[in-house]
């Protein structure tokens, strides 16, 4: 069996440049974006840690931070049957399956499926847009990933409470104009924001992504930090893009 | 009677460097900084605005906004009978009595004190540090500037609720490290974040100051803006600083 066996129709192997690691996906589907890459590089994950990542999608998270840190097993949940199906041969064809584990399954039932006070690590790069309103399609792959037709922001920080243990630390990336909605369903749930940064293209533009780091019944203590550029001054990847963020 | 007459001992003019205004300031007191300088420059307040600013110590603030917008009237509360002297001074020596109405009283009860839903814009430079560590002397006056002995953030925003118009705009600066106390004050008294800019000494560092601008009654929309970068490459104020929030 050759890694190309791994392959349905319409789909190809990306290269992560990262340790030799690839991802299947299907270019006329859900692709993973900065965002995903962004967050793998912010969450930390100790050497015995166990990690949930949730709307896994094609097993993004998992799979890079498999290569970026130490942790002992990802449980990666996402309910579209097709993208954990991709993601389950990405794991097979990365020869991960000892480490990360996908599941097919509801992020509004997440912890009565995986178990309580379970993990030390959350992450998730949720759907970042309300829905309802009723301009899209919830037969769509791809309205799915980016609306919260599925999943509210509510659903994921309450699901999220609910799997870490006391001090676990929830990870997310999620767009600047939900950053209100945000922290008060975090306090909602008793996850202390401790961490926030700001992404943003180039240093004179507003940010288009955050990224939080929240503890579970931690208290209040928040660092907001510099934030990371995109692109420096030649259009180019910034080094901490390059480094710390890149893949 | 010159200009000169208004100084008590110890005192100073300092330049405002705009429209020819001057502060009473005592070097060895509690001295304006940056963190008014950009509130003045975030605030927005229209041709008929009434404005209140809360903590208005020696006034810099209607000060710097009487130049800056054309609002109508202003009044500033100050609870320290030393500062708002000094104010009602730099009021008088800058010909501003008919604009500006520096009032000693305590911000707890500004509500009671100033008239309920009366005003379309409320600033503050409130204290940044929670008190209640012992450590801080309550006699101190630079200690009440800067630790919330005499209010509390919720005080602040309590009050500049009770003050505002549905509607009206509160516009505050503060620390990157009170902005989950500051959301979630502002959520329990139905003020809605609707811009948040970080303010940074330069494009590498952490924020080391925010400016909020929370809306009465508003619906959810928040926008972060580009940061405030004060210093450029050069080590010099940055032409937005000079421009915009500059005096």
């Amino acid at each position: 069996m050759t890694k190309e066996d791994y392959l349905k129709a319409g789909e190809r192997f990306d290269d992560l440049e990262r340790n030799g690691l690839v991802i299947i996906q299907n270019p006329e589907k859900f692709c993973f974006g900065m965002d995903a890459v962004l967050l793998s590089g912010f969450a930390k994950a100790g050497a015995n840690a166990q990690v949930c990542d949730m709307c896994t999608g094609t097993g993004i998270i998992p799979i890079l931070m498999s290569a970026k840190t130490d942790a002992k097993h990802f449980d990666a949940l996402e309910i579209q049957e097709e993208s954990a199906d991709m993601a389950r041969r990405s794991v097979l064809a990365n020869e991960l399956q000892d480490r990360i584990n996908i599941i097919t399954g509801d992020i509004k039932k997440a912890t009565a499926l995986l178990g309580k006070s379970r993990y030390d690590v959350v992450t998730v790069n949720p759907p970042y847009m309300k829905s309802g309103n009723g301009l899209v399609n919830p037969e769509d792959d791809l309205a799915i990933a980016r609306h919260e037709i599925l999943c509210s922001l509510e659903d994921v920080v309450r699901e999220a409470a609910g799997l870490l243990k006391t001090g676990g630390h929830l990870f997310m990336v999620h767009r600047p104009q939900r950053l209100a909605d945000i922290f008060s369903e975090l306090e909602k749930y008793k996850m202390e924001p401790k961490r926030l940064k700001m992404v943003q293209a180039t240093k004179d533009k507003k940010p288009s992504m955050i990224l939080v780091d929240a503890v579970k019944n931690g208290g209040r203590e928040l660092i907001v930090e510099a934030p990371v550029i995109i692109y420096d001054e030649l259009g180019e990847y910034s080094e901490e893009i390059r480094t710390v963020y890149g893949y």
